[in-house]
């Protein structure tokens, strides 16, 4: 019996999809899973029926069934259960395996796990998949990172099954070591938490602001979907605003308005926080969803602070073109923030990162595929070094021309009481980026005064520190203890 | 020879400045330090000669000269110094002797460290002290959690030491079981970050958008540390604008505008990412700093995008009292924030914390000692379960009268380019937490397209969860293994 090109481990909806996309590929895959009684065998002889599966009932049954150097694939969850596999796997492969985590783990627990399955001689890759499950029917987008020498057994498999581009680039590459290809899937989450509360700002503006219907911004979604923004965010907002249910009447409508949130997008902010990396959009993302969340306490709130939104007066199509040039004035600060982010960590983490590879990759199959990132891609093929998206002349020349537009929509935000955290937290990042001074040498005289935490000088070579008796009986004060 | 009250281990700055002041109330103070023929002899017959100190010139020499219950403090750089004492310390102390952590440690170390100290048959105090040195020679802030059975023990010292309210009150009093103390103590520190990039937006207002010197701020600061904002912050603020050396030259003109941070605010906003409060002005405030450090980049953007602030127009007198509401509206704001992070923490780690008496603690002492936290007392004090402090009728008469001048002070600043990460994050928060409805509902609408996530809807209970088939060949897919 021919033996399987790759197993698969977890057989839940994204594992499935993954395994009938590589099998429809030509590979051959094994199967398995908990209680394979039901789990495996309901697959293997119902939606899988027919096609070039090995349904195996044990773990060993499983592990033998596979080629070598063995390909082992896991689409489980995350945590405790990949470890726990791991464990299992050990012992049943051989020098030069692989083990594959294609879920979404959080990227030191990848690099502790690729120490370690090394440390047994076997190799380990872990991988973002993003597409949600039809991307990994379809081809999703694949961010692999690990053991490098793993890569070339699995880059066959991988590039086969991803989403490819219009001229057939595949939306999957080497990232780079250990936990580089979980880090910039968490990114790509952060990223995707951005994007989508930039449009939900910009539907609200035009919702609570302009008092536009569902079908009018449904249009306006649908016009938007044909320029810059042409993303699979945008495309799929056009839907949903013109979605009706049985009854005709708008679901949109019905939804409660508490998003909820798995995780990932905290995870990039904190990794920010970590890095010292200002990443003040996602920030605003993350914690719009939490205060989205306190419907009841805003709820209270609304009641003790009634507020009308004064009718709009002006120029609507003109409005609605300054939206939409502020939400894409805005995006492009959040994609800055975050490549910033990757620059930092792979130095943090030594991480050699293709910057282009990586806007590629999210350039087809994921959730925030758009034409938008082939533009990116642009950018860091004309400079890998890029510093900062801002600095690159098509989204510095297309920042200028946003600018005024992106002003006058946060300055009526701001006097309509319509909240706007990814907008101006993103104007507040432009505007203090571009400013050659800020006011932080009143901050470091604060921190020297009462903590003396010492200050350099614009007058002197960076890494001289100066300390100022600024009461007149503070003397040699130190802060070795004191830390603000 | 009599034996001590207490003994301090770490003799830098911090910990010798609360010797000094524990001796100054009476109490004799066992002293011991690494290089004890240096640090200690150094200061038992420099700084310390002819009081009722007691050097000790090893760890077992300390131990013995204290008084049962030993009241062991370290005043030690947080990390692992503090766990390699406590090794050190246990099988040289007795059932019932304490240890007290004064650093600035991770709330969740001192969580770990009561429960193993404990499990040894001994107390464990982990406290916030804040302050600095002049504080902590004539009455810091006290922050004291860990063991109850300890504090009975250290209250008559640590509250005769710390800082005094006008009343008499102690700024010390016990938080709470295991990492209470070390948990507000650096929900204190993210707030001092939240008041100064505060102050640092009023006075770049000032200074680039109304174009005033320094003397004239001086004066503003002056005029403001009379009123609501009265408080150690504002007024350092007033004496360093006012601040010349000996050349007649403005110091604060020379210092780079780069700011520094240890930590602490970042683990603020951390935490709250963790509990899901959404913490934005500190978030905000953490990041400014981030951002004033990449001073390079900024120059080089500054080049890039060329601007020049609009010279202002109107009443500066009237703009100077708007930036003065902005400037109090928002650090409503950030209190607010900080305290739903408290009570969500509280929750989370089963803490019975009393938020008055927290706003007593900051009251005096510590570096955001104010008037105003006089008034947060009054508020938690009037109803202790106070959901949120603008939903205090104190606060939220406050709020409203400030909301207009908020307003337009933050428009203007959009307008001439002058960032205002805090003060806009502020008002998107206000404007948000203010609003029954977000547009959260099209963001789980999206969440519930692209990956099954279900939601709730307006006209269902809470808890029941819902999908919708958007594409209409989606069926029955479900996002076990995606996570967004």
């Amino acid at each position: 019996m021919k033996k399987a090109d790759i197993g698969m481990i977890g057989l839940a909806v994204m594992g499935q999809s993954l395994v009938l996309n590589m099998e429809s590929k030509g590979f051959t895959v094994a199967c398995y899973d908990l209680n394979p009684e039901q789990s495996v065998k309901g697959f293997v002889e119902g939606r899988g029926a027919g096609k070039n599966l090995i349904g195996a009932y044990s773990l060993e049954e499983f592990v033998q069934s596979l080629e070598k150097p063995r390909r082992v694939m896991m689409m489980i969850r995350a945590g405790k259960p990949v470890d726990d596999y791991i464990e299992k796997l050990i012992p049943l492969l051989e020098e030069g395996d692989i083990i594959i985590d294609g879920g979404n783990s959080h990227f030191p627990d990848t690099m502790r796990r690729t120490a370690y399955v090394e440390s047994k001689g076997l190799l380990y890759i872990g991988s973002g998949v993003s597409g949600g499950e039809e991307g990994a029917l379809k081809g999703p987008s694949m961010m692999p990172g690990g053991s490098p020498a793993a890569w070339p057994h699995v880059k066959p498999i991988f590039q086969s099954i991803c989403a490819k581009v219009e001229n057939g680039d595949a939306c999957c590459d080497w990232v780079g070591e250990n936990g580089a290809g979980h880090f910039v899937k968490m990114v790509h989450n952060g990223i995707e938490y951005g994007d989508m509360q930039l449009i939900c700002e910009a539907y609200q503006l035009m919702r609570d602001g302009l008092g536009m219907s569902n079908e009018e911004m449904h249009e306006v979604f649908a016009e938007w979907n044909k320029g810059e923004l042409d993303s699979y965010l945008i495309e799929i907002t056009r839907d949903i605003l013109a979605y009706k249910d049985e009854k005709g009447e708008y679901t949109v409508d019905k939804i409660l308005d508490t998003a909820g949130q798995k995780g990932t997008g905290k995870w990039t902010a904190i990794s920010a926080l970590d890095e010292g990396v200002p990443l003040t959009l996602i920030g605003e993302a993350v914690f719009a969803r939490c205060l989205s969340a306190m419907k009841n306490e805003r709820v209270t709130a609304s009641a003790v602070f009634p507020k009308t939104v004064p009718a709009f007066e002006g120029d609507k199509a003109e409005f609605i073109e300054a939206v939409r040039k502020a939400l894409y004035a805005s995006k492009i600060i959040s994609y800055a923030q975050g490549y910033t982010l990757m620059r930092t960590a792979a130095k943090t983490y030594n991480w050699n990162l293709n910057y282009g590879g990586i806007a590629l990759m999210w350039r087809g199959g994921c959730i925030i595929r758009s034409v938008f990132l082939g533009k990116i891609k642009e950018a860091y093929d004309k400079n890998p070094e890029l510093e900062n998206l801002l600095l690159d002349d098509y989204f510095g020349q297309a920042i200028k021309e946003l600018v005024p537009a992106w002003r006058e929509v946060v300055a009526y935000a701001v006097k309509a009481g319509i909240p706007m955290p990814a907008f101006s937290s993103a104007l507040s990042y432009f505007d203090g980026y571009t400013s050659a001074k800020l006011p932080a040498n009143l901050l470091q005289a604060q921190r020297d005064y009462f903590g003396a935490h010492t200050y350099e000088r614009i007058d002197c070579p960076r890494g001289e520190f100066f300390h100022t008796d600024w009461t007149g009986h503070g003397g040699g004060t130190s802060a070795s203890s004191y830390n603000v």
